[in-house]
């Protein structure tokens, strides 16, 4: 558990996206943040504003006199603030130079430049919000969908811990039990106690298990199904892709000036994010896929979570039909036969008894049966949580990898108890679970854990 | 003039630079601003909230009851905003996904999707800033060193306005001159008020004069000077392009996350914003320079405002050297004479008096004379300014081709009344005067030219 310092130094940071835009947000945490941004504005005196107001004032170097620019100043006085501590927000016009000027300034003046998420480590350190919650932060940001902004959000509130705190409480009800049955054993029987532990094992395991359930929803939301489309040359691979890629689907292009590179290849079939692996160079011309050919695609199936092979129903099979097949046998995929349009040489449900897998017919060009497509898609990976608008799901790996290990020491407990060990060495385990349950909130999470999970937010954050 | 409505639609617009980063804002103006806010808003009363304060809830989704997001909400009532007009920011989280669902929201709930510019058009139209102010905010936006921050931010402050205003308040006053004279010529000799008129358009054009002289330097501030450097392969191209880029001088490097792509080409020389123009292949090798010689160099000659041509200075003068010497004859150049430290062939007093050019001999691998360099490269370009912190720069081609209009309608009226032509008719081009200079600050500027102006402003301010 990280100290809980009474007090810490003051931060500051750039706390909107870089680049040109109409405002910039320049943010200062910490006992002094508003006597330094007093010493660089001008406008009236910042110490005396009620907290929770905006006040309009310039920000003036103090040394040469030099005015920076013409800002509106956001006074938030501890603890009603995203740190619990005393917040100033410099909204200045969105430049880098002088946005960079600012937090220069700044940092001339007192403040230290904050490490990247160390304002929302502030908030975790002094109690506003759990790990859970903390994270649920970027997972806003990053969010590629709307379903997965919910979620997110979802998890904000509280949701993920709740449930968790509700496990720790089961588990340490009993706890508290052992302890009072090993003080007072006159009280209570041994017995009587395992019996109660192995319930509780077994009832919380089965509740993690549930949770569980969801982390692959919950990371597939999180970070997009890696897709590979895979098919020998002319298939249709580019239609499909156009088709998937065309402005209705492809994620967040109606806002003007969206940082593309980093989000075109992400698509959203019914609020699953797809992130398009660019296989063979199908983003380019199909003629290189013929010179790439098949050994470029082993690398995308290697990668992908989902590959959506391509055949032309039209055609018998090829030799090279017949490899990607092979290549993609142990992969979750759907065998897309098109070119129905042009007839049906081979049958679907021949294939799919052949190849066990979910197989559809359709004609890209035609836009056949594509919307059936996108729901098989949804359906693979998707099981409970669509009609949910409540679920919370687990969506993280660190999330997953804690409760898989309570669950262990959960099943480690039952096993030991069914083998007649004690109660006061099972209890190790039992214990155990109940760390690693805390540590997924951070209720016991050591300061390692809690540093590199804040180092990988973003700056400002 | 752009009719001041009483009452204008409710826009909304996100404000911020688009991206991934710790905060968003979704800005939106008009009367309806606050009414169309809370319909989103759980959390509290906007409509009830003083002006100028923050206040903490979740934006809702109004139609599914779904949360959209965490918020911290600003109200600031018209008058004192930026606009002038109701004007409520929404802070989310700054996720391109959740950003996006809030301003959708907005947009489904009354508010329309603001033009580029509409909120800076506003606080024009609504009165609060003249053009020249509006300008310069996207000035600040864009500036690429402190000094043209600074030039900007003095724009900002009505520094031009200002200027501008005491100009045509002298026209205006002989004018009225004029104007009594016509109604009332008992009162005054028509010889005595073209006197008047003659010393008055003398004067203010003198004004006009040197408010241009600052034009080139405004420009340069404002777009930066292109700047190719040229010379035959191994001649310390490659040296000096590092030397210019190394991190201090690089503009707005020490910002994690800076779009490089836009700036990194952009270099400080002694605050003279420097654009590279990538010359034949130096950003990569001096290998393919020498592939693809002289003529890629012509390219780059001809959009450069500044040429830095380097000579071997140990060895004489090849082809090469003397091609590139009549090549870059007619434009503003520095020739350097490199590599002094190997010996020095060429003198460096010739080659100016044969150039007719700034010639510098220097070691760029021995770091040698360089500041000098730089010296003799912001010397060319920028004469008054440096030791002004609060001098008023004509910063952009429009401002500069209207102070020049207005320049030769005066001069037309001096010729005018020097050839002995009526006042009266003089008149048409003393008001033409009065005029051009009153669309450079909006006070007679037709609405074309406004709509234009502010179509080029980013989206969100």
């Amino acid at each position: 558990m990280v100290q809980r310092l009474t007090e810490f130094d003051t931060i500051a940071a750039i706390s909107t996206p870089l680049g040109e835009g109409g405002i910039s947000i320049v943010r200062v945490s910490g006992e002094d943040a508003v006597a330094i941004v007093n010493r660089l504005f001008k406008g009236k005196d910042l110490t005396k504003v009620p907290s929770h107001t905006i006040n309009y004032g310039h920000v003036v170097d103090p040394a040469s006199g030099q005015v920076i620019d013409e800002v509106m100043v956001s006074v938030m006085l501890a603890p009603k603030t995203f740190t619990k501590e005393d917040t100033v927000e410099i909204n200045c016009h969105g430049g880098i130079v002088v946005t960079n000027d600012i937090l220069q300034l700044l940092l001339a003046n007192g403040a230290r430049m904050a490490d990247p998420g160390e304002f929302t480590k502030r908030a975790f350190v002094n109690g506003r919000i759990d790990l859970t919650q903390a994270e649920s932060v970027m997972d806003i940001i990053r969010a590629k969908t709307d379903k997965a902004r919910q979620v997110a959000v979802k998890q904000l509130s509280g949701g993920l811990l709740t449930e968790i705190r509700a496990l720790r409480q089961e588990i340490l009800d009993v706890l508290a039990n052992v302890e009072v049955n090993i003080d007072y054993p006159e009280y209570d029987e041994e017995e009587v106690t395992a019996q109660k532990m192995l319930n509780c094992a077994e009832a919380v395991s089965g509740k993690i298990a549930r949770l569980l359930e969801t982390a692959q929803e919950g990371q597939i939301l999180r970070n997009g199904l890696k897709t590979a489309i895979v098919g020998r040359p002319n298939v249709g691979k580019s239609s499909l892709l156009n088709y998937l890629t065309q402005s209705d689907k492809a994620i967040v292009t109606d806002v003007a000036g969206t940082t593309r590179d980093t989000l075109e290849e992400f698509v959203s079939v019914k609020g699953v994010p797809l992130e398009l692996i660019d296989t063979a160079g199908i983003h380019h011309t199909e003629d290189q896929v013929e010179k790439i050919g098949v050994e470029r695609s082993k690398k995308a199936i290697a990668q992908a979570d989902l590959i959506l092979l391509l055949l032309d129903g039209s055609q018998e099979l090829t030799e090279e039909d017949r490899q990607l097949l092979d290549l993609t046998a142990g992969k979750k995929r759907i065998i897309v036969l098109n070119k129905t349009d042009l007839g049906e040489k081979l049958s679907a449900a021949d294939i799919a008894e052949e190849s066990g897998s979910e197989v559809i017919s359709t004609s890209i060009m035609k836009k056949e049966k594509l919307d059936e497509l996108e729901a098989l898609i949804k359906q693979l990976f998707f099981k409970g949580i669509e009609n949910s608008n409540d679920q919370v799901l687990v969506t993280n790996q660190r999330q997953a990898g804690l409760l898989a290990k309570a669950k262990q020491q959960l099943a480690d407990v039952v096993k030991g108890l069914e083998d007649g060990m004690p109660v006061d060495l099972v209890q190790i385990d039992f214990t155990g679970a109940w760390e690693s349950l805390g540590e997924i909130t951070g209720e016991s999470a050591p300061d390692e854990l809690i540093n590199d999970l804040f180092s990988q937010f973003c700056l400002g954050k």
